[in-house]
């Protein structure tokens, strides 16, 4: 025996979401259909909205339902910087982190030639494009830092740097705030040989 | 600085899932725009289609899209044994576990009277009309084993007992598999005053 065929369709469906095993769709189920037809009604509304309409900004390829996002329409950013990153959210995470005032582009991924994913895929066209308007002084490299994301970076710096534009990488090192005992290994090396002088003031 | 409005409504209306917060929502929402629209489109059709059509069977109550559920509509269950379960996922539970031929009904939820749910809430006038059409000799009380499920069955066998019919109730006890040590004391003591003569066979 198993629930109606609709009702097991939507456990079906609701997989598709990351992090959910059939019991979990199971409980979401019930939960929409015995509590919230309301809210799930919605939801159902805003995801084939957001599915159908959302995009690529057409400067920096953000997630966005306008051909520009809110920060490429922004005039009070800095045009002579920009920050690679690999996706929407390390552009939000920086954002939230402060201090950065330039411009973004995402590539959505990482170069990945197993996986069919190359240079076109992640965008570096556009970003070549980009560079020619001549604007750009600086290239922040953001990528995240695992072997494909430093290989995605040095692909890039490759590409770009007949530009002229200076480059620059996130710093690596020790989180803040962590315990030396539980950060990894290789963030551990690396901190040691890019240690810098010791500031006692 | 934010996600765009549309992407951020996506968040929002992913909240109504349970267990889900902030975090997770964008997580999903990432996940269905960078990796997934296909699968998100295919849910929130199936979702729409589920929350406009799934209602309750007209006889038992669990959810269905049909009038009659498939176990209703079954000609090989015992018609003189009806379950009383809280939710269509007990009755799940106790299909899967084995064992029980006869019919289901479901009440979506327990007696409430300070959240305004009474017996109607709880379908318990529909209970009536089954009882008095004379087929049923035993009534399995199988509410979830907590204050508000015992209320709710001690409450049903108040309404259904001058019908005739058995009354009865899961039993209680310790679960099978588990270790003494880590079940709770209720269940505990409630396995010792039920305790059995022991079959030394
Ligand atoms: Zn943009
Ligand atoms: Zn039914």
């Amino acid at each position: 025996m198993s629930f109606s065929p609709l009702v097991e369709q939507l456990m079906d469906a609701l997989r598709v979401l990351p992090g959910v095993g059939p019991k979990t769709a199971q409980r979401m189920a019930m939960h929409l259909l015995e509590r919230q037809r309301e809210g799930g009604q919605r939801l159902a509304e805003v995801m084939r909205e957001a599915v159908e309409r959302v995009g690529y900004c057409q400067r920096c390829r953000t997630l966005t339902e306008e051909p520009l996002c809110g920060l490429c329409q922004s005039a009070r950013r800095d045009d002579s910087l920009l920050c690679v990153v690999e996706s929407p959210a390390d552009m939000l995470a920086i954002e939230e982190a402060g201090g950065f005032q330039g411009r973004y582009f995402v590539l959505h991924g990482h170069l990945s030639p197993l996986d069919g994913v190359g240079p076109e895929d992640i965008g570096l066209d556009q970003l070549e494009t980009l560079m020619e308007e001549g604007l750009i002084e600086e290239v922040v490299l953001a990528t995240n830092p695992t072997v494909e994301g430093e290989a995605t970076a040095h692909y890039i710096a490759t590409q770009i740097q007949r530009h002229g534009a200076r480059l620059s990488r996130l710093a690596y090192g020790v989180p803040m705030g962590g315990e030396l005992e539980y950060v990894d290994g290789g963030t551990l090396s690396r901190a040691f040989s890019g240690r810098l002088p010791f500031d006692s003031e």
